[in-house]
């Protein structure tokens, strides 16, 4: 009889999103009327820029066209893209990474858990705490972790808490890790890297051979040119880290499908027989034996935005959302609420009032104020108590939204 | 000190398309003038269907707008795609697979490796050999072989070989066995299964409760109606099997992406601690968790083939190819050759003239009739002796082709 990979039996069925549909869908049944506007999710809502649209066009068109047609492309993405990558997001920051140091994918979910493949079993896994959920259950699928606790965290992972007391700056772990998540800017907290704060973790990893998984998929919202939108920037981290890039929030891909994940040539390990062995090469094999690149249409539309328009209209889209998450974050700064993050990512995280719990507020912000949000202890037990609201949405539904919040919470008052 | 999956240190290095590019750009640099036609590597050459590439610059204009924008879809595909799928490629033919059971990928080679994600460690696994190496390579990755030996073949993986003894019919293994691939039509063979013979494995899936995974890639290619196109027409293969399908060969997607994998709710297996589980629950959460959906506009592209215009079309795409098939076949049985396959797959099989090495076969027909195809050696040791011609070209090379086999080749006289 055949077997199954048991360590899915340890999974906790997808708890958070499902439940909040449940009962927006169980409220707007009850109150049809109700003008309900969603900021829970973490989806854009505004169309693709004009250079990607333009792009996909055409490159659809060479594919009707027996002379202009490709079949398979490289695996690892056409150098248009790779190049493009390489010279706007790298070499234009003075960071050393090379075209073929990058490989495209059709998303960084994937390329997150896929990464999984070329790590060996008994490394020592540490994730922030609250946490994107998808690096924990990976994990767990990839036997990693030890069966469930009370409170839902899992035997094995160390969690590394982020609170209001610590800044909502992860500690570094009081026992040795191998393999460390990073996430910045973050989310769900909204909370940004300084230099500093990249430079103590790349000496941990340096001096204790550790790798740091780290996820930039919302770079491009930083605003300060002086902080770090790469870990790459901080000197050494090219001999620990791999780096995770979406187009997806950068440039309204989430529905498009594509992203980029940087594994540098510097990076390497000894393996239990003493030789030397370039994770690069074990990606590169992993990414040419399992994935057949990413969709040609896709990858000329995601090489558009390396153009002086489309750079132009990312700016645009991305000033957009970061409008809306200063209404947020000022709106409810006004209404006397703590407010963390919006500055550099589209996420605000905050406290909730009076000592609710995150799904109390969830439930008293919906029929109060008929805005759907994100309670933080779905991303894990230290996110009990905050909520999480999202600056993708309409400038028009955002303003209404925290005039609604701003008007039926006056906490200060 | 972080470890990494040394399975990967297994892997031989990817041989044969490496080599073959090798070998043919030396050719090509000592003799510039010689007209090369390529017919090695399995890949479409010709432009996508008319109602596909409309369907994709509607697609494409909808992202334009932000009342008709989309993000992130279902991971498992838009129903739009599921469900032409169930009715066209399953109820049309009788078989009762319904929509959800039907998970939309960017790519069977993606799908087929993934697929081990949800097995567990301990499953003895059983390939054909000739056999398509991403199903071995992926073993390998996921530690479910021992070491390679001599003559390429890996320990703990149960070789069923092919050949013109048992007219390329895999045998029933010696010893049980608990995973078993199957690809039909096959490559790199060319052959297709009967009702008879899917009928003995899925009767021997169901005595040794293993699984089938069955690659149905070329299903479209099968001219017979009465022969089975997926391996769901047998009855019990519900309970046994996963079936992988792709538009890549269908409807020249190579480039575009898309494809499906098929998990009915019957299969399932008991756990180590008795409990039954459900494949469908298992790749259901895997899907979700680490992959975002197809892109959208590909979807639409792929839904289009279900049309009436759309139908039309491929099968006009199919019997181009399949026209190149049969000169092939024809032309090379005129010459001598002995030849397999090719009446129901774009692949035709034949046996190198004079006792040729698959690999001697190539460079003698590279230097003397300027044409490129696959040594079988680089599809297993059983391949040794026999070499694949592709019949995706367009009509003009492949008679050009052909014409200079049967003049360099006169092996009859």
């Amino acid at each position: 009889m055949f077997r199954i990979n048991e360590n899915f039996l340890k999974l906790q069925s997808g708890y958070l999103f499902p439940e909040i549909g449940r009962r927006v869908q169980a409220y707007a049944a009850a109150n049809p009327e109700a003008p309900i506007i969603r900021m829970g999710i973490g989806d854009v809502t505004q169309p693709l820029p004009a250079a990607c649209i333009a792009a996909m066009h055409e490159a659809v068109d060479e594919l009707a066209n027996s002379t202009t047609f490709r079949g398979y492309g490289p695996e690892q993405g056409y150098a248009f893209l790779r190049e493009a990558i390489a010279e706007h997001d790298y070499h234009a920051r003075k960071v050393n990474i090379q075209a073929d140091e990058i490989f495209v994918s059709d998303g960084s979910k994937c390329d997150c858990g896929n990464i999984l493949d070329i790590l060996g079993a008994g490394n020592r896994i540490a994730i922030c705490d609250p946490v994107y959920p998808v690096y924990v259950d990976t994990n767990v699928m990839a036997g990693n972790t030890g069966k469930v606790h009370d409170g839902g965290r899992y035997g094995n992972l160390v969690y590394l808490e982020m609170r209001e007391e610590n800044n909502f700056e992860p500690p570094l772990p009081a026992e040795p890790v191998d393999v460390i998540y990073l996430c910045y800017p973050n989310n769900p907290t909204g909370m940004v890297a300084s230099r500093e704060s990249l430079r103590r973790w790349v000496d941990y990893a340096l001096e204790h051979r550790s790798l740091i998984l780290f996820d930039a998929a919302y770079e491009a919202y930083i605003s300060d040119p002086e902080l770090p939108r790469s870990i790459f920037e901080i000197e050494g981290a090219e001999r620990v880290a791999i780096e995770f890039r979406s187009f997806s929030k950068t440039a309204g891909f989430t529905g498009v499908r594509c992203a980029f994940t940087v594994v540098p040539k510097a990076l390497d390990v000894t393996s239990s027989d003493g030789t030397t062995v370039s994770l690069h090469s074990l990606w590169h094999r992993r990414h040419t034996t399992k994935f057949n690149g990413a969709s040609y249409p896709v990858q000329r539309g995601a090489a558009a935005i390396y153009s002086t328009e489309g750079r132009q209209q990312i700016r645009d889209l991305i000033q957009g959302y970061m409008r809306n998450a200063a209404t947020i974050r000022e709106g409810l700064a006004e209404a006397g609420f703590r407010c963390f993050g919006g500055v550099h990512a589209p996420y605000v995280w905050l406290k909730t009032p009076d000592g609710m719990s995150s799904w109390e507020f969830f439930d008293d912000l919906l029929s109060r104020c008929h805005v759907v949000g994100t309670p933080g202890s779905g991303f894990g037990a230290a996110g009990e108590g905050y909520f999480r609201l999202s600056a993708f949405n309409s400038h028009t539904n955002t303003v209404q939204a925290v005039e609604r919040i701003m008007s039926a919470y006056a906490l200060k008052s």
